[in-house]
């Protein structure tokens, strides 16, 4: 069976979400990041980048979002969560997921793991300062070109949909309103509607 | 026929290694990043985020590294770039392409790019400190965790190649000795002696 290893208030939440979309059997393991979970070595024997998410599956272990989101959406095709047999369709989806990855996870890390890139507490005070700006911008550019709506490819719920929420559940944290992109405002309300958002939610928000 | 927009110096040149190798006709139009050219209106349209690669295809264009490598894979499959029709095998791929794009090319880009994430020149100084331990830090766990030998993923040459390649190929401006990674030392060693390679690496070259 698959076993996902997340932590409460990370990405994990894509993946999780992904998975009870899927409707795939699958069991959870919760990481505590307050209590360093994710650097004990019994963890980084699973994951030695010390990070979540993290699948368990028969064949081996998978790590970062958009690899798994591919994952499961190509395991489990008759729930059609991502268009994996029409490359450029295909690309699109994971040029979105990459995109989150790569640019809008990044600029919200500056806010509480600067420490990742600079060692000065005048330059993480620094970073902090910049992170509306690099978020809303960011929000700002998905809004204007990249989400369709209603669901970020359109009409089709995708892949994208859990990892745009999980990123714009992030806005207030990062202090950028997210009435500012009325199609991702609205895109964020829709999911919470989702009984397999739900679902994850309840799961996490459980002491 | 497609068209890859390029900038000498950047990450495309995995985009474009990739296209050679799986005998694509394309063609290809550089920009300078010195000149600004990927800020410039025109190229705004191409690619509203103003990076490189973008990849015009007869169905719109493509961004984000990790997917137009996934896209040429699948779409070329007889240079079996990829295990595209595996999903354990090609989240494999996505995840290694994933970490390429979300931390290793991250933590080399606070060496010249850290004002995306902050203004003072001190916080500028003190990521340009930090980019020797950080990049060196992700290609000990590529070395250790992830390459396989003699290419990425073990005896089959992938999408994955070039983009170490490129990566492999920043690491003396990092200040970082790729002798200390002797599988990944041998594999930029083996990269340059592939014909595709030295056609783009000519190409990117001329004046």
């Amino acid at each position: 069976m698959l076993k996902l290893f997340y932590a409460p208030g990370s990405c994990a939440l894509a993946s999780h979400i992904a998975l009870e979309e899927a409707g795939a059997k699958y069991e959870t393991v919760r990481l505590n990041f307050a209590n360093n979970d994710q650097r004990k070595p019994e963890y980084l024997k699973v994951n030695p980048k010390g990070r979540v998410p993290a699948l368990v599956t028969d064949k081996g272990i998978l790590t970062e979002t958009p690899a798994i989101l591919a994952y499961i959406a190509q395991s489990f095709p008759t729930a059609a969560l991502a268009p994996v047999s029409d490359p450029f369709a295909f690309a699109r989806v994971q040029a979105f997921n990459s995109y989150l990855c790569s640019t809008a996870h990044v600029n919200h890390a500056h806010l509480m793991r600067g420490s990742r890139w600079a060692d000065e507490p005048s330059s993480l005070e620094d970073m902090k300062r910049k992170v509306p700006k690099n978020v809303g911008d960011s929000f700002a550019l998905m809004e204007a070109e990249m989400v369709e709506g209603p669901w970020v490819m359109g009409n089709s719920y995708t892949i994208c949909d859990p990892y745009l929420f999980t990123l714009s559940g992030w806005l207030e944290r990062d202090s950028v309103d997210i009435s500012r992109f009325p199609k991702i405002h609205d895109h964020h309300k829709r999911m919470l509607e989702r009984p397999a958002v739900k679902k994850v939610r309840a799961e996490w928000a459980a002491a």
